[in-house]
């Protein structure tokens, strides 16, 4: 599976992209993360990519001219399954959207910034807008990681054990139940007795209760869905 | 305001916090933010922070010992207003609470993985638990950045034009507008007539129209709350 990001900031994604499951992915050959500096593809002397947005206001807005620029050389390079664009008032991501997600091929991302971009590219270009949630943030790329690494890591062979990404919450219907370590006991803190007691229906019984329960108290929405 | 981020994987965060606007707070003095390898504070010579689950189970759990070290050290040396932990069983994470915690001073946040964190180390430590939305990542440091950058460029004197923070979908109760940038026309996609017009009024009342309808078309729940 293959990622091209077009951003402004492509020095902001380098780590993410180097570490833990994202590089795994990348040097088992199971997912291709290319970032491409949006200002390469500015047809101006100073590489810029935004201006004022007609009809005044605060806030620059990214110009359709570099975008359509680098979506159409990628483009003419292979068929994209999905232009997606990072925004707050997109649809907002969740579990099943990355489901689907994780079965495509190819994929463009592109990272908004100032006051957003230029509506022309949204109209012609973008096949989804996803939010990572209600809040604002400065660009595009963290939201884009975080796409990412949420499908990557869906992607058959990517983690090492597989029944741990289908036991997370959210690809139940609950929320995990609480988990413990040693030591058993901490400071005269100590584990349930019922973790220790190597009964594992009982142990899964009690999981499924707290399961439940947390979920109730945290997440009704989850359960009457 | 100061922020306290211990993690097991340091590197990951190296370039979301030296760009953009997190890096112009730090560099103006505003933001602190200071990235604990929680490895550091592991008591054993291999120093794993990890262990098996008690009462069996897939996936490792993050141990007490290393967290409680670490917490107890930064809070001896100053007071925090808040420890909070990541993950997604927390409460939604949303543009209000990135205001409220917008005015606290210093802030622990802990960056989970594996399987999770043990239970005592919420029940003890954890001031509130947050998640950015309903999907599963491979750990706490996206999230991390994700809510450090939302309330960083809150703080007054982060943003060059405050203005343009306030006028952001999600501080009113509406989704922004359309925005367009040069060309006026692009291979035939023209901008709308009205934002040409230089009447400032009826550029404002169609501003607040495509506001309302694109919040009644996309997010109606904005409305009705």
């Amino acid at each position: 599976m293959r990622f091209d990001i077009i951003t402004v900031l492509p020095g902001l994604l380098e780590s993410p992209f180097a570490h833990s499951i994202l590089q795994r992915a990348q040097k088992k050959g199971i997912a291709e993360i290319v970032v491409h500096n949006l200002r390469d593809y500015s047809a101006n002397k100073h590489k810029t990519v935004d201006d004022y947005p007609y009809g005044g206001g605060s806030g620059m807005v990214m110009m359709i001219e570099p975008f359509a620029a680098c979506i159409e050389k990628l483009k003419s390079e292979r068929n994209y399954d999905e232009v997606i664009f990072m925004t707050p008032d997109g649809v907002t991501f969740n579990q099943q959207i990355a489901n689907q997600l994780s079965v495509r091929e190819n994929i463009i991302i592109l990272c908004g910034h100032y006051k957003g971009i230029d509506q022309r590219v949204r109209d012609l270009y973008v096949t989804r807008e996803i939010s990572i949630g209600d809040y604002v943030l400065s660009g595009g790329e963290l939201p884009a990681a975080v796409l990412v690494d949420a499908i990557v890591r869906l992607i058959p062979g990517v983690l090492s054990d597989e029944t741990s990404a289908l036991s997370d919450s959210f690809q139940g219907e609950l929320l995990d139940a609480p988990v413990y370590t040693r030591p058993a006991d901490w400071n005269g803190h100590k584990v349930p007795d019922i973790l220790l007691s190597g009964n594992t229906p009982e142990i899964e019984k009690w999981r499924f209760e707290q399961s439940l329960e947390r979920t109730k108290q945290r997440r009704p929405d989850l359960l009457s869905e």
